[in-house]
C-alpha cells in the first residue's frame, strides 16, 4: 500500500468518520477491510480530529469507536517493517501527543477486536465501555518488541502488575468480562447497545459545566502524566533497539511467510 | 447563621461529640439538622480533637462517625459563598493538615449520606466501613468547582482512574455495594451493626503494640504523602480560580433560587 | 541451631532444591521441618540460585515453591533475635537485591503457609498462583516490628491502602480466595493441581522470544523500582530501631516463653 493509493482511497472513503450528536463528537476509525488498523494516514487524521474537537466550543465530549466488526487492529503490520528505518514524522507519536493534550473527556466504545494500540489507546481515554463480543490483545512480545504508548507504566496501574505481566508475557486474548473485572473498561454490554449507552453517558457529562469538567480532568491526569511520558520515552528507545533484533526479524519473516515464528 | 449563633448553639449542643470505648476514641459529627455539614466551627473542633486524641497515651485508635441519619454533607453550602472572599484561617485546610498529621489508625463508620468531604475524608482515614443504607457523592463539577482534599490524586489511586472520572464527571451517587467493590470501603453492613463492628475492629487493633502500629502507618503513608500534598496544592489553586468563575456563580444562584443550574 | 549443625544438615539434604523442566528452573525451599523458614543459609542459597538461573541461557523462566506443606514461614525466628546485633552480610538483604536484579520472569507456586517474607516475597515475583489450602499472614506488628521488603509501598500498591492497613494492623491470616480477590495472586486451585498449572504457564512464557520478555519486564518494573527501593531503606532503618524497642523485647520473651505477648 503506497501513500498514493491511500490518498486515492481516502478521497472516496475517509479513514476517519466524524459526526456530532448534540455536544458529543463521534470519531470512527474507518478502515474496516484492514480491521481499522492504524496506518500513517489514520494516525495523523485522528490526531488532527482530536485537536479540532478540543478547540471547538460546540463540542464537550469526544467518543472513539470503530467501523464494522473491529475496534482497531492497532499498528498496520504492512507498514510496521518500514517504521524501523522511518525518517520524519511518526504518526504514532503524533497521535499520542494529541491524545495527551486533549482537555475534554474522551469515551471509548470498544465495538470489537482491539490489538496493540487497540488496547493501549484505552489507557489514554477517560471512560471505556466494551461490547460483549469484543476481545483485546497485546501481541508485543510475540512480535519481538516491547509495550508502547506508556503501557509499561499505565497498564500495571490499571490491571495490577501481575495481571499485566501475565497478559504481556503470554500475549493472549482478554475477553470483555475480564476487561471489566480488571478495570480496563467500566461496563460491558451487547454490541447493539454499546454506542447508544456510550452516547447516553457522554450526553450526561456534556450537560455539566465544561470548564469544571476540563479542570477536573487536568487535575486527575496530572498525577500520572509525568510517569506516563517517561515510560513512553523508555519504551520508544527500547522499541527502536528491538526493531533491529533477530527476534523482530524472525517475527516479521514468519508474518510474511504465514507461519508460526520460532524463538528456540 | 452567625458565629454568635454558633457559639450559643455549641454551648448547649457541641458540634462534635467525644467519647472513649476502652482505648478507642470515638468522634461524632453532631450537626444532624444540617446533615452534619462542616462549618468553620466543626472543621476546627475536629482538627483539635484529632490532635488531642493523637497526643493522648490512653488512646490507640480513633473512630469517626456521624450523628443521626447522615455521615456528613461536607462543606456547609451556607458558608461556601463566603469562602471565596475569606481571610484568615480556613477550617478546611486546618482539618486536612490535622488528619494528615495523625499517627494512630483512624477508622470511619460511614453511617449515612456522605457528600464532598463526606467522601474525600475517607481517603485520609485508614479503614472505612459503610452502612448498607448510606450513599456517597462528589458534586464538585455540578457546583462549578474541582475536587479537593487531594482527591484528584487519591481517588483514582483507590477507585482507578476511569471509575473516578465517571463519578466526578457525572456527579452521581455511589451506593454501599459499589463503594465496597471499588475499594473505597472494606465492609458494608446494616446500619445497626456498623458501629459495633467498627469498634470490634478498632479494639482488636488497639491490642497491638502501639509504636509498631504507628510506625507501620507512617511507612505506609509515606509513599503517597508527597503526591497527595502536591495534589492538594494544585486543587486549592484551581479551586480559588473556580470560585470567581461564571459556572460557580450560576451554581450558587441556582442553589439559592432552588432551581437546576443551566450550563448551556 | 548452630551454623555447624546447618552445614552438617545441608550436606545430606540441601536447604534449596533445583531442577529444570525444559527451559523452566524450579527452585524449592527445602527446610520442611522448619516450615521452610529462611535462615542465613537459605537466604544466601536462594540468592545465588537466582543469579545463576538468570545467567543461564538454557533457562527462560524461574519458579519458586516450598517442599512439604508450607510455602515458607519467612524469617527463622530462632535466628531473628541475633539479627539485632548482626554484623557482616545480612542474608535477607542479599536475597532482596538478588530478586530485584533478576531479568527473567519469576512465578511463585504458593503451596502452603506463607508468613512474613512468605507473603512479601510475592511482591517481587511476577506471577503468583496459590493452593486453595494455603494461607498468608504478615505478623510484623505482633512482633513489635514493621513491614519489610518494600512492602510498606508495594503491598498497598497491590491490595490498596485500606486492605493493607487492616491486614497489617490486625496481623490476621488471609486465605487463598481473598488473596485472589485482592490481586495478591492471579489464580487459586487445589494443591495437587498447583505446580502442574504453574509449569504450564511458565512453559508457555518460555516459548516467547526471551529478550522481548526480559525487556518487557524491565520496562514494567522500572515504574516502581525507585519507590520500592526507597521504601526498603526506610523500613530497614525503622526495623533496626524497633529491634531494641520494649515492644520487640516483650514479643521475643513471649515467643520464648510460649505465651501471648502483653502490650498494655
Amino acid at each position: 500500500m503506497t501513500q498514493a493509493t491511500d490518498a486515492t482511497k481516502s478521497a472516496s472513503e475517509p479513514c476517519l468518520l466524524t459526526h456530532d450528536e448534540g455536544r458529543v463528537r463521534v470519531l470512527t476509525f474507518n478502515r474496516p477491510r484492514a480491521l481499522n488498523a492504524f496506518n500513517q494516514e489514520l494516525y495523523l487524521a485522528l490526531a488532527e480530529a482530536l485537536r479540532s474537537a478540543d478547540a471547538d466550543p460546540q463540542v464537550r465530549v469526544i467518543v472513539l469507536t470503530g467501523a464494522g466488526d473491529a475496534f482497531t487492529a492497532g499498528q498496520d503490520l504492512t507498514e510496521m517493517a518500514s517504521m524501523a528505518s522511518a525518517t520524519g514524522v511518526i504518526g504514532f507519536e503524533v497521535l499520542l501527543d494529541a491524545l495527551e493534550a486533549v482537555g475534554k473527556p474522551i469515551l471509548a466504545a470498544v465495538n470489537g477486536l482491539g490489538l496493540g494500540l487497540g488496547l493501549t489507546i484505552l489507557l489514554h481515554t477517560d471512560i471505556n465501555l466494551m461490547a460483549d463480543e469484543a476481545k483485546l490483545k497485546c501481541p508485543f512480545v510475540t512480535l519481538g518488541v516491547v509495550p508502547e504508548a506508556g503501557s509499561s507504566f499505565l497498564l500495571p496501574h490499571v490491571l495490577g502488575y501481575q495481571r499485566t505481566a501475565e497478559l504481556l508475557f503470554s500475549a493472549r486474548y482478554m475477553g470483555a468480562k475480564e476487561a471489566r473485572e480488571t478495570g480496563l473498561v467500566l461496563e460491558t454490554l451487547p454490541r447493539a447497545q454499546l454506542l447508544p449507552r456510550v452516547l447516553e453517558l457522554a450526553t450526561k457529562i456534556a450537560q455539566q459545566p465544561p470548564a469544571a469538567v476540563r479542570e477536573t480532568k487536568r487535575l486527575m491526569r496530572h498525577a500520572t502524566r509525568g510517569e506516563a511520558r517517561a515510560a513512553r520515552a523508555r519504551e520508544a528507545e527500547e522499541f527502536k533497539a528491538r526493531m533491529v533484533s533477530p527476534e523482530f526479524q524472525e517475527a516479521m519473516r514468519a508474518f510474511a511467510e504465514k507461519r508460526a515464528p520460532n524463538f528456540d
